[in-house]
């Protein structure tokens, strides 16, 4: 098994943002010369997310305002006892995973017609990492 | 490191539908002849998921309605300018997630005792396909 | 390709509990000798789940009311009729997902400074079995 590593960093405008990343993980996969196998896209923050949908404008408003209905942005959450001010993107980051698997065949990002690869930050405007994994032969 | 990859394609005749795909990628595994990694199973539609929970009719039920009550069908997403009117779907999808890694130990799924794998079709009536990729040795 | 699989088992004391399992997968890794690659941390109960975040007990009280909000404790579930009293577990697993996959590089788990695996107990007192498989060279 060959594998190939590679960190990315987004220090987003805005608290959150959602940013499509395609291009970048399938530049990682022709840095690895991996023909058959698998890449691992994975946010190494806790309040972060990836996921892979629809690159349209509109859901991705649909998306935040969803995400904000269900885990929103409030004052009285026990972890600000600690300081912070975030806990709502923690749970935004629980609700839609911190990580995609992505299929590689025949040297190419084996997606469906309309899947594309989001980073979601939900916690922004500081520099946060995600790790691209090529792992195949 | 072997690969083995399949695809499969489900047209359901409702809108919504959950369907037993364990046999399936059983098959898979077998056709592979791989004796120990894992198998990713993942939707290749933005408007599916994936996932590992029990064989249970009224289980299906209450997710049915959960995925409703927590992403429900209605008119107004901002998606739905584009056209499209399955807003829901998209949603339905992240919040279940759209594949599964499934553990191969000793040329089995390395399942637990319960654990089924479920294509989840939030927007059917029309071919859909997932990826079945198995990694080992 | 090299792979070593370990299984966890644990019986809460408590109904819902959290558990941070990172010191048990970073022992697996240790005993796997794999220097580079990834490994598969997934729950083998359709009751429970495995996630990546904080080490913050605040927090961990959030995500308990949080999910408790989203996907409540209730009589009147479907799939009670089978007997069962945790149809609510099923879907706090469902929402947060039953399996992470975490990079290996330089024989070190490569998280992020903040991320902690964490097995989420949904169903507990009695045994539960988690899954941990390390694959790479």
């Amino acid at each position: 098994m060959k594998s190939h590593t590679e960190y990315l960093t987004f220090e987003t405008a805005k608290k959150r943002e959602y940013i499509n990343i395609t291009p970048l993980v399938a530049k990682a996969l022709r840095g690895s010369a991996i023909k058959e196998g698998m890449i691992l896209v994975s946010a190494m923050h806790i309040t972060a997310g990836v996921w892979v949908n629809d690159a349209e404008d509109g859901l991705l408003q649909d998306i935040d305002q969803w995400l904000e209905h269900l885990a929103p942005y409030q004052e009285d959450y026990q972890h600000h006892h600690t300081g912070e001010t975030n806990g709502d993107a923690h749970l935004k980051s629980l609700l839609v995973h911190h990580q995609v698997i992505v299929p590689v065949t025949a040297r190419k990002l084996d997606l469906g017609p309309w899947q594309q690869i989001y980073y979601a930050e939900f916690d922004g405007q500081r520099p946060k990492r995600v790790i691209i994994k090529v792992m195949g032969e």
